[in-house]
């Protein structure tokens, strides 16, 4: 299993984030540039790319440091108990360190100016239930997998979030590092910084619920209750 | 294996078929708001969408509950004798509840009117037999993974639909509950509330002969009827 | 294993040669109607239900009948003596009967004449190494994961014709009785059947060839021969 | 496993880097072909066939020669002592030969001259890092699933590669054999020959970072680091 207070585990999770935020960025920026203004081409790439990272980054990662790259994630994992207060908050510092770098890369690699600040706005009650809505399904999906198929956790969560992309109206950031990271980026997957406490606060809501309701429906003493 | 009756299994039953239903909509508005009018790829990210999200609601609830969300597969489940009269009317029942509650969400998360009526118009015996082959073709996959494949089922049903969306001329509704569920929605997955009964009538039908012909072909005996 | 004498094993193969027909050639309909001129997003999905059926047929088939559908895998099978020519000649009787009749499913769920001859030019020498190739790498694909890997076929298999609809000019046919079948449907995915003859001749020359060079490469005594 | 030496090996590595390249540049030829100038759609083609070759190709060969297709991941091998030198030379040989030879193959199915210099200029500090980071994640991928998920090698590189194609402004080479290979294609995939050393210089630097880092990320002795 994995050692959440190893500096494995912390290099793991700055690893992924960094790789998972380069892709989310850089793939959008790609996809923005090359669809000429079909959005829904640009989306798929999009999509096609963020979904097929989180498969590679949770097959490999996930046994070191459990591949939260997430904080609603961590945050959940620390309400079960699978890490400590202060290993949950030092997996949050490299999520946003090892993300941050990665929005960097990606306009390195663009040819863009490193800083930037999004001025694309995301906001209102039905973008706040879609992310409350998505992060309830992405903690949802990851408890359901943990408890039924446990090596299934990485193909899901891709798949998840490929679909939320679509599914919701906020194309589901449904991760409170990766919304204060994609502020940094005024580019296809940009968010404006004023609009980036509304999400955190529903994702951090969904998650909460997802790890409320999963507690009853995936436990373990499923054949005793019925 | 799952316990049909219990509290969990409807649960299952009902978070699934809100986050299939919810998927089916919103990623249908997502598509056709983006797509600027053309169709085929507004249907690729519907598509991506909903293969994507039965993968996954079938991969950590089937062992809840089966992982229906579709009258027609309890319909034929019922036939196998793995639930009761009663246990069927009830999954129906939070099938058709949990479904339109997902529409719902779907019309919140996009600020469209919660209620609506769809006004596309979807009849004719084209689109009547492409529903029996697609319901059809939809339980000969569970029954056939069932059989000889039980880890593939969340795979295949995934696949399958993403299939059917583009090789039959009605994409492929393949479920009476998420048929009366669209006839609440006049976005790019609806269907006119008085074409539901002649989809509703060849699903049934079709999921009949898959059950008839499944019976034979995928029975355990096959060894000894050469 | 499969027993391809038996009437299950027939079955299987009109059913599965039933389903991938219908999907090659409703999907090519679907595509082209929708995607409104743009041939790239036609492929995409034509490509996506025909990879996604071949997952799903031999996922469930494969025990039964060995889930060929195609001519050339059935001659390949036979030079190997998985089957006896009698069992072979019945299984291509079959392929071409289910999927012609496939073909004709098509044609009717989207309102087209049942009967047609496609007036689509496919030949010439690059369309014939094209279709060699092609071959060539389905059936080394089936051969070498029998070998290496046997519960990865369908995956296999669906991928690597998803890549063929795009790296081949002739978007990889790779299978006699569906270059026939296809000259009957005067759509997206049709041939005209002056140019059939031409493509089956390089389908089994390819098919060969890929079995004598399979008998080296994959043999069982392969650590003996160093 | 895999003998390195074997005239297995050598012919698995021959075939492959041959389906590969032809992939690479085939499909790429068959997306812009098609595509009407959208380059993101082509794109979308383009990686759809590319992700779909590798998890067929290293799939099947694998357990014959690693199924490397790449002098970069030739070289880590070596480096971890998998291959002898004479090995790993006769393995870039051969990736070279096999690859050029589907360079050439694609350019005869469709038609065009056999010999081919490309001209698109594919140069600057932007891709240069993108080289960088797409061969160190290749590698990192393949480091940690040989790892931690052995069988998963083939789903995750094909997986990383096509999530590359869109997340790097390089579109992820990552692979120096590929590298000089588009430079003899005039085609959507080419990149002009003079701009072929600054590809691999960066390559091979992003491998051997990857090998540096996954030295103490994916030893074997974790647990007692901690």
């Amino acid at each position: 299993m994995a050692n959440h207070g190893s500096a494995r585990a912390l290099a793991a999770e700055a690893v992924g984030s960094f790789f998972l935020f380069v892709t989310v960025v850089g793939s959008g920026i790609m996809a923005e540039t090359l669809s000429g203004g079909n959005v829904a081409i640009a989306l798929l790439g999009n999509t096609l790319a963020t979904g097929a990272i989180l498969f590679v980054l949770i097959a490999m990662l996930a046994p070191i440091s459990g591949a939260h790259f997430n904080p609603a994630v961590t945050l959940v994992m620390w309400l079960r108990k699978e890490l400590s207060a202060r290993s949950a908050l030092l997996f949050v510092a490299v999520q946003l360190a090892g993300g941050i770098l990665g929005v960097l890369a990606a306009h390195f690699m663009f040819d863009q100016p490193l800083w930037q600040l999004s001025e694309k706005t995301r906001t209102g009650q039905g973008q706040w239930l879609a992310e409350l809505i998505a992060t309830f399904g992405l903690l949802f999906t990851i408890l359901g997998c943990i408890r039924h198929r446990p090596d299934w956790v990485a193909p899901a969560v891709g798949l998840y979030i490929s679909a939320g992309y679509w599914f919701t109206s906020s194309t589901s950031f449904a991760n409170p590092a990766i919304t204060i990271a994609r502020s940094l980026s005024d580019s296809f997957a940009g968010i404006a910084p004023e609009d980036v406490a509304g999400f955190v606060i529903a994702q951090f809501a969904g998650a909460i619920l997802a790890w409320w309701l999963g507690k009853w429906l995936f436990a373990k003493d499923e054949t005793a209750v019925h």
